[in-house]
């Protein structure tokens, strides 16, 4: 890790005092296997939480806790005794789900190629009763499944108290609400988009609350968008921003991740995109704030990103793609990348044009207004295929969504033809799709470039308003209406149903669609 | 419970300041099934701690390390990630063993009638890597099996450090050494009665630092004799007195035991002999300290239990037999109890007496000499036959090793008579025996008190010095040199490896045997 140490020191005096809720169950449930519901897995109230406290529990039982939303924080359970004085520990597993298939579906059977340790599940051993077990790690949940694995022929126990007191960064009090006259579809996008910014809110702006729990440049530059037209908190983008700009990878790279504890320090990621959307976050970060002390310094750190981009173009002009590189562009393993990414380079150095004219760097402005050049001249030359007017990626000329959709965002062509590209995409719909919302949002973002606000409205609902109608408390990492146990990682327990890339509908109803 | 909370805020005032030692592990140690050794379960050497330094452990991957002797304290990890930098939190879980017993057998498969929650494991999730991991729990335990549950592709973990901090209020400091003459067997069960003592003495006097860690009378009895002659902590005998002394039970009763957590109160099991005992205790605290303060307070609660323990005789003066009550005497489910209580309660007036005597008070003297009178003279006449020279018990005159034991300690014959008893019982060898330490206890002692210390001496060798050969670190609360399996409790997983009322080897040695 090199970096400049400097702006990681800023970035730490700006952490955020989180803002706290208690928050209290709403009722027990039952989580049951039901055909038709998403995922298999229904529920069903079975009493108040008033009648749970006046139950005891032994060995062996259990019961399920409805929050009611979504919550990021801290579990605290008030546990008495019931019958002779406790004679042996009680022994309590707890697990917490955001979906009832946490709940429904048992932890032991999980085989995922993410850590199992991510599923969040406590054994605890309590030795003095009664107690309150304040637990020390921050769980992401609306369900608590409570199971007394012990206590002894003695006693049983009851919970006399259980709540959560939640955090979050973002403060609702600054949110406008949206005029009466809109859909309560839209309205109900709106809200859950906000929950899931909300919730994603920390002393970063993490990716999922219950997984990864870390900052990505890739969920970092959505959420800004959306915090833009919500929350409106400029500074936690402003501390994201110096961490990734104080700690960069070897190469000078902006690395695709980092973490806060137990000090600041990059993940080893290194994704051709996200390195370079250091330079449209900071391009949306100063547009929104016109902070140009931030500007200032942290432009070096943008301009070493397109500098070191731009090393990967071949002598033609086009981003050079093989086995040895990464590029995210979105969770699907037959996409071709090379296209998106040359888009993605013209997208950011477009933004990061106007930094430097902004800073009046001529030098820059020169080199990168040719570099745009060059790598759009190079895009229509050799990526696009006039005969069907799409784009197409790699050796084998893949056609596919990703590059039409980066490539219309790009603006390499005219707002005519940028416009007839996307609705030939429409009607010829590759086979190479779109995995997740974070490439759902630049085909809706896309749409709207091009003019086609209805079109982008439909889509919206066709994804996200689909996702609410499955029950989502918060938008989801992944979704595909089509096949929903999809999961890349081998397990839909291991999902994030809280995710960052997902709550970009606030941010398009609120710039696009008030009216 | 009804009580004198005086005398608690006295004994709260007390709580001992703990010594700590800080004490590493010695090896690597692999734990194998093998027919011949102790419980099925051997251990063997794998490699050194600076060599489990140097390794990393991933997903599935553990160790088992070798403390070397019996610990009773908090365990303290240090782990660092070897990689990428973690992704994902670590699962670890941590099995702790008195005996390689734990290590080897599964707790999962535990079907015995005391809770599970007495197994010592944990399961830990830790999202901050490299970290100190404090455990809060206090463990007792000599070997410690760490399995990683999980931690990610892209990293593993090393153990850089791993302490546990021992607790005791055993001051070694205060203990003679042994004349060099003493044989090494005397040598090592002193030794190994003194761990056990020492692990037991915690803020009160537990009866099993692992399984219960709580004050029982009957355990306390045996450590304040060992403790005469040992730590002489005479502060925390005092202690546990005006503990038990301050919370009696509704009809007055000395409970069997008591906890201390959250604030101290007092178990509802009532035993016939253990209530008895707060005056055997009493005693034998005056008489080591002449402490005529704590007689003053505390001889009102002894004089109730002799008072009641008195309402259970019927008219000819015996202790009434029926299937309401509960005299502990042994773990022996067929032993029949009224006869070893009419000797306890005889044991415990003479006693009593004394301490009447010592408080001049005339009136509860001559009543408490008349019931030794009536009970002892009740004893021999409706308990004793003449035929066999044998005390019999209940409405089927079972003849047990624990009623002739307890009327030779009750000396309601005379010396001469006493000793020809206890020849009598070695001699037939009832087939109802002893399944305890606690009962092989008042054997050595009514064996020295009809001056048989040679046959005391044999006795202890072949069930202390037995349990040596086997390998203890510390006496256990269970052993039958012929059946080493053997657990009231359904499973020797549970047993406590560590047990108050075994460690009186010490206290006959010191007491008896240093000539």
């Amino acid at each position: 890790m090199s970096g400049n140490q400097a702006l990681v020191e800023i970035a730490e005096q700006m952490v955020p005092q989180l803002h706290n809720t208690v928050v209290y169950p709403k009722q027990v449930i039952e989580v049951i296997p039901q055909a038709d519901a998403f995922q298999g897995w229904a529920t069903t109230p079975l009493h108040s939480m008033d009648s749970l406290e006046a139950k005891s529990y032994g060995k062996n039982e259990q019961f399920i806790v409805d929050f009611g939303d979504h919550q990021v924080g801290y579990l605290s359970l008030s546990i008495k005794p019931v019958g002779s004085p406790p004679d042996a520990p009680l022994r309590l597993k707890l697990i917490f789900g955001e979906m009832p298939c946490e709940i429904g579906e048992s932890f032991e059977d999980y085989d995922g190629w993410l850590s199992r340790s991510w599923l969040q599940d406590e054994i605890i051993n309590v030795d003095i009763l009664p107690c309150e077990l304040k637990l020390p790690r921050r769980y992401t949940f609306r369900y608590l499944k409570v199971i007394v694995l012990d206590t002894s022929r003695k006693y049983k126990v009851a919970f006399t108290d259980i709540h959560c007191t939640t955090v979050t960064s973002g403060d609702l009090s600054k949110i406008e609400p949206l005029p009466e006259h809109m859909s309560e579809e839209l309205k109900a996008m709106d809200r859950i988009g906000i929950r899931t910014l909300q919730n994603c809110m920390q002393t970063v702006f993490e990716d999922g609350p219950k997984r990864d729990r870390r900052l990505w440049i890739g969920d970092l530059r959505l959420q800004a968008m959306a915090n833009e037209y919500t929350f409106k908190n400029y500074d936690l983008v402003k501390r994201c921003l110096y961490l990734f700009g104080g700690m960069t990878l070897e190469g000078g790279q902006v690395g695709a991740c980092l973490f806060e504890k137990p000090k600041p320090h990059v993940d080893d990621t290194l994704l051709y995109d996200y390195s370079l959307f250091f330079v449209a976050t900071l391009y949306d970060y100063y547009m929104a704030t016109k902070d140009g002390d931030a500007l200032e310094k942290l432009w070096p750190i943008a301009m070493d990103q397109i500098r070191n981009a731009l090393r990967r173009l071949d002598e033609k002009g086009v981003v050079k793609d093989d086995a040895t590189w990464w590029c995210f562009t979105d969770w699907h393993e037959e996409l071709n990348k090379q296209t998106s990414a040359q888009a993605v380079l013209i997208y950011c150095m477009k933004r990061g044009l106007v930094l430097a004219q902004h800073l009046q760097r001529a030098e820059e402005v020169q080199y990168i207004q040719d570099q745009i050049n060059l790598t759009s001249q190079a895009a229509i030359k050799y990526l696009y295929n006039e005969d069907n007017g799409l784009f197409t990626s790699g050796s084998e000329h893949q056609i596919s969504w990703a590059s039409q959709i980066w490539m219309a965002l790009a603006e390499v062509m005219d707002e005519k033809d940028n416009a007839r590209m996307m609705e030939r995409l429409l009607m010829e719909r590759p086979t190479i799709g779109m995995k997740t919302p974070y490439m759902y949002h630049h085909l809706i973002e896309a749409l709207i470039l091009c003019d086609m606000k209805d079109e982008a409205l439909k889509q919206m609902h066709a994804y996200w308003g689909e996702m609410v109608k499955d029950g989502a408390d918060c938008f989801w990492e992944l979704y595909n209406p089509e096949d929903k146990r999809l999961s890349p990682y081998g397990s839909n327990l291991i999902n994030s149903y809280c995710h960052a890339w997902s709550c970009t509908p606030s941010y398009f109803i609120r710039k696009y669609y008030i009216s």
